[in-house]
């Protein structure tokens, strides 16, 4: 029979009736005639508290004991959910990471899925089981020890489950309805896109939109994995939510997809360093190596030898960031006149596919923005993307007015 | 090094500051040069938390799922007191049960232990590792699913590694500072008992005088292991608490040692049943496969061929007795006019190994129920303990009156 995998979030099993709803949906797909694959999440607030317990235990605990206290959240989730199952006459059992075996890397709280061997629930489906349900976000190391995948891991073992059983779709039950040209909160006319590539979805999720943990979609896309994303709390239907799917199987779609944005970036500048071959490398292998996430860079014309270098990073890595420049500076590798942090920003992105093949769409976004007087810190670009930083109290009237401009709000 | 099992019950680890606490106590057996298994329970609530979630979503639960959900709140624990002993530069890991392995029978929500393989945990202790933290409660069956060992298993599980690791002691650690003569909330004439035997304590255990699991008793006494019960919540002292020992090991003892008492049991009556050889095992089999505890029986006289049989089991065993007996009803196995439940009762026992060779304990316990008026429904005996089936009004009063009469208030 066909596999199909249907992966449930927290808040779509936060409670015991919740669960049921989200049950009566696996159902559909049993009687559809798929043998199903359910992930799912902890029921919502129950990982935090487990990750509060263990950061008042021990700041700096040991990683292979905080995989073992939070993973305990969806081993219950796992048993609740196969019992509503059975409740309702259909053949389930749950599994934990360790018992399928979903192997992974030992970097435990961020390990890599390595493996997932399909023979023990492939036997059960043959002996007539039709609903495996397996723990997210949990597995386990060469050592035997229990591993997790980092926040949002289950989404990623949904994806990893349909890769290794060949699944006709993943779709991912979340508390939202599906991918949005913006942010709804911020706009009335966002409007929910039928289907979006891995790439651009690749661009949104790394972007600040939360929808999909950003590994998911990468392992989607390297699977050819039809990803779909949709609300439990909406009626089923057959269109519901958003196909995240190859280009090739999008017909027609707007220059511009999707608008982004994100409070959680810092602008950093170092003010006058030298201008020479290597500062580049003197400045960001220390950044790198310390763990920040650079993204933007731009280096400003130099005069006089010297130069400013201005970077993005998250704003919770802003402390480390400047550690790490302090101590090369210290240790003379790296000379510059001061490190200036600002916190007060935003980035507002435009994503699309279809910039590849026309033109102008970054002049469109610049005039927009200065038809509203919003005064542009910082540029990157990719292939699909153009990002800009600027003062975060424009965030909402910038993501607005390029919503407009790109008239997001009616479809291709 | 000598090896000591530490057992703490779930209102000793409720909180991250009891955790530390019990913790401490750990560090001080550490100190005295132990290598110490700990055994935690969950966080107090956790268990019947998840019993209550199970239960809700299906009432007649597949027990295989049961055990997947009710073991997490262990996992959580022994994490939580790796993490701590850590901090307190100890050097920790936890275990699930899957992961020593502790190899049980597949009687899922009731599991036997079958063997407890000491080679990976000794090879830790041989790497310096100080403290095992074990999660109790659960185990892993032949066919790789979780099980668990019913409730308060984790003091079978602590008696079990004291036993497969040779253990000079085990310590149970719970929120009481020891085995009473009975409940102290009931009279606060109950004394503690510096020393109990072996099978005073299981007809205590059995009778509910919940300190300790029956099992974990009867391990004891199997394996001969020291069994020491005290409270979490006392200063640590070298005569802290109850040993439970041979009996060749307590010189003195009162004729009666305790009375005991459990609300949790119901008068059953099969009413006009056949009186034929025969008609207990049509009675009994059928009970005993759908996994009710019986535990006292009596059979009235019969007359034209009719008999009434009544008998006691849990009460949260009612539901499912009734069920057994009418299935028998149906297929024409057994006949009956009715079956009466009442739950509206209480037992009450003395329990001492004095009994064996001192006459007139029951005619005393007889007479001091009668002289309060109180009328006795069923009565059961064995060497050391004589069991009474009372209306639940009347239990504080005949526990009150029965440790009058037998003077428990004075050590012997």
């Amino acid at each position: 029979m066909p596999v199909l995998v249907m992966k449930f979030g927290g808040t779509s099993v936060a409670t015991l009736d919740r669960i049921k709803r989200a049950a009566k949906r696996v159902a559909l797909e049993v009687a559809k005639g798929y043998d199903v694959i359910v992930i799912v999440s902890a029921m919502s607030g129950k990982t935090n508290e487990l990750v509060g317990w263990v950061n008042e235990t021990s700041p700096l605990y040991d990683a292979r004991e905080y995989d073992a206290v939070v993973s305990s959240g969806e081993n219950v989730t796992a048993g609740l959910m196969a019992l509503t199952l059975q409740e309702m006459d259909i053949p389930a059992r749950s599994w934990q990471g360790w018992q399928v075996p979903l192997i992974t890397s030992s970097a435990h709280a961020a390990a890599r899925i390595e493996d997932i061997p399909n023979d023990n629930i492939n036997a059960k489906f043959a002996e007539g089981m039709r609903v495996a349900v397996v723990a997210g976000f949990q597995g386990i190391s060469k050592e035997g020890r229990i591993t997790t995948l980092g926040r949002g891991g289950s989404d990623t073992t949904a994806v990893a489950f349909a890769a290794a059983f060949d699944a006709e779709r993943c779709d991912i039950y979340t508390d939202v309805d599906g991918v949005y040209t913006t942010d709804p909160r911020i706009t009335d006319k966002a409007r929910k896109l039928d289907k979006i590539s891995f790439e651009e979805m690749l661009e949104l999720a790394s972007l600040g939109a939360k929808v999909l943990q950003t590994r998911s979609v990468e392992l989607a896309m390297r699977y050819h994995v039809k990803l779909r994303v949709l609300s439990s709390f909406e009626e089923p239907s057959d269109n519901a939510g958003t196909l995240v799917c190859d280009e090739e199987e999008i017909m027609e779609s707007n220059v511009v997809s999707g608008i982004a944005y994100s409070r959680d970036e810092a602008k950093m500048t170092l003010v006058s360093v030298e201008d020479r071959p290597g500062i580049a490398a003197a400045i960001f292998a220390p950044l790198s190596e310390a763990g920040v996430n650079v993204d933007m860079i731009i280096q400003n014309i130099g005069e006089d030898g010297l130069t400013d270098m201005t970077f993005s990073c998250p704003t919770d890595q802003v402390l480390r960031a400047q550690k790490a420049l302090d101590a090369a500076k210290d240790s003379g590798a790296l000379v510059f006149q001061e490190l200036i942090a600002d916190t007060n920003v935003a980035k507002v992105s435009a994503v699309g596919i279809g910039m590849r093949s026309q033109s102008g769409v970054a002049a469109k976004m610049f005039q927009t923005l200065s038809d509203e007087g919003i005064n542009i810190k910082v540029i990157a670009t990719s292939e699909i993307k153009i990002s800009v930083l600027i003062d975060r109290k424009y965030m909402e009237l910038a993501v607005q007015a390029l919503h407009d401009a790109f008239e997001l709000e009616k479809a291709s």
